[in-house]
């Protein structure tokens, strides 16, 4: 009897889920280690956090091995799964994570420095804790890398484009996932003209055109596109040359705009779009506007490089659950075929409003695709 | 009798126009000093360059004022309106340059460096030649000052924004001069939603409901929205902290996106559009699949601020003279009520396609519009 461990490790917190080995993998037990540092909790799914004392991701790893055991019952861990946030120009598929692979990975970390390094961190936890499992590298950016030229580039020298300065698109393991539920669920959808909106602590949106992304309105980084809880999303190159000639230098930027930015910079009073939707000051009110507003401005984006759509799935932490969100996003929009459905409030896989495109509310489960990735790696 | 002048500064030129004063000003006469530096040439419409040596804004100034007396004919220039190209956030309507005025535009000047120092050298030269005319300022700024605050912020700390960080769209006085045929020749239309594509040296869209801009691609400089011949259009700031990473300063990467990016860039061959279309080098294809995907993607955009489109109208050289690029516009945008119509070369206010959205071909006259402003200011 063999098991597949799946790791999404941040700077903070490493999210795992231990599935048994099958073509589809079955889900045994999810949790996380959260509040990396001096005072770290272990939480097990439906369980509370319990303190664990200081932990670094090696430590972490080291608990992780520890917890699982009850519900390995005897299975070996046989593969372990990493989310690795990026992977450049060449990674389209899971990768075995050989030194070479992770050589190739390390020269990214520029690319990506708030995720990749912690992702690495956990692929070399997990190699000491699991050495006789096979590591593979799952890619954030894998979903988008057959997507077309003119969304891969800038109006940039080319030189730039070569060196890797592209789009990558990000949140791809969402993405699959989505996909795969339309594939099975809503066939005719899966052929068609698809734009996925991913709103969670990261946000982005998709056109997908029979299951294969050709747009995306994350970048070259994880700031661009739509805003997020701290992110600012979308920006005028000149803000920035104005921000150095202001005296900012590039660390004092960088925290501004993945930090001190987006709901929480636009509100002043947080990054959580329940408090925002809760508060009744006006500065909450308009960075919920804002929000909404690129929301749907990146939808007619989608929908013009998709020459219109035949579907709408929100998923993601707000996806999921803000209905008001949703509902204003729909609101006069029936020149997409979307017909607003206020007091549609999803909690699961569901068919929202009623015009001619169809809107869907999927929770997605990035986690899933790892696993299904390993075990294909270990049934193959 | 009296006339008007208009001056449009530039780095390198000073366009102007001389008109009759009228309700409906009546053009007499057109041209430009180009080249400014040491070997700088005088052109009126229709004749050919004369080289008029060195000069700067004060010298072309001086020629222009000797230039113009023909066509002057005895009349006395009453009044001189100055494009400006930043209004910054106080300025909604023409103003007269009082010293009060010009200290806050001198303000101004880092927002928009490449444009501005030049527009208020215009200014001073015109001030000295021209002591007894009024001085009237026409902001590319203005047409958007109204447009809503969500348009008009990015999701940045909110001390940005009151420092003047704002989306202030340019490209205003083209915008007015269509949204002014639109009310004399498509009544209709201008009561409308209607995206309006400016696609010159510099380009960028426009949303307008009812006149009123509600939205534009182009936001804090210059830069942003649209691939233009050298500049980048949208960008996403994690680029820039690149290169910041790689050792670039302010001016390096402002040289870059300014003069070596857009169309150029991505070429390597030329930033002009009819030497890229005649081209058969598959990187002037690229960038004009580039410049072509993202106008459409922000059609899309642009079309969702406005729930939908009744009209399209294409102005500057390449929207009016590029019907090669129009019709790749339109292409496979039923969904947005526009029939794709290749065929149609629209060379002055004309309506190409046959959808049931009115796309629109319009010769746009920025000059036209400051002439406006100067009589309404004489006639008031």
């Amino acid at each position: 009897m063999s098991a597949i461990l799946t790791l999404n490790a941040g700077s903070s917190s490493v999210k795992f889920g231990v599935y048994q080995v099958a073509e589809e993998p079955v889900l045994l037990l999810k949790g996380q280690v959260e509040n990396l540092g001096p005072l770290a909790r272990m939480k097990l799914q439906g369980g509370a956090a319990e303190e664990i004392g200081p932990a670094d991701h090696a430590v972490a790893l080291h608990e992780i091995l520890h917890a699982i055991q009850p519900a390995l019952d005897g299975r070996v861990v046989m593969g372990v799964g990493h989310r690795i946030v990026h992977g450049g120009k060449s990674f389209g598929e899971p990768e075995v994570l050989t030194e070479r692979v992770l050589a190739k990975l390390r020269t990214l970390e520029q690319l990506a420095p708030l995720h990749q390094p912690h992702n690495l961190a956990a692929v070399y936890a997990a190699q000491k804790e699991f050495p006789e499992s096979v590591q593979i590298g799952c890619f954030d950016t894998a979903f988008h890398r057959g997507h077309p030229f003119v969304n891969d580039t800038f109006a940039l020298p080319r030189k730039y484009y070569e060196h890797g300065v592209r789009r990558y698109g990000f949140h791809g393991l969402s993405y699959d996932y989505i996909t795969s539920c339309l594939r099975h669920d809503w066939p005719d959808l899966y052929k068609g003209r698809v734009v996925v909106a991913h709103l969670g602590n990261g946000a982005s949106m998709c056109a997908i055109r029979g299951g294969q992304s050709v747009g995306s309105t994350m970048g070259f980084s994880a700031l661009d596109g739509l805003p997020m809880g701290t992110r600012c999303g979308q920006l005028d190159p000149g803000v920035l040359l104005y921000l150095m000639a202001q005296g900012m230098g590039a660390d004092e930027i960088s925290n501004l705009l993945y930090h001190d930015s987006g709901l929480k910079g636009l509100s002043e009073i947080s990054h959580d779009m329940r408090t925002l939707l809760d508060s009744d000051d006006p500065r909450a009110a308009q960075a919920v506007d804002y929000y909404v507003f690129r929301i749907r401005r990146e939808l007619g984006a989608m929908a013009a490089i998709l020459g219109g759509i035949d579907g709408l799935v929100f998923c993601g932490g707000i996806g999921e659950h803000a209905a008001a969100i949703r509902a204003r996003v729909l609101e006069g929009m029936e020149f997409l075929g979307l017909a607003e459905n206020a007091a549609a409030n999803a909690a699961s896989e569901t068919r929202i409003g009623a015009g001619a495109t169809e809107v869907l509310v999927i929770p997605t489960d990035e986690e899933r695709v790892i696993a299904r990735s390993v075990a294909d790696a270990l049934l193959a």
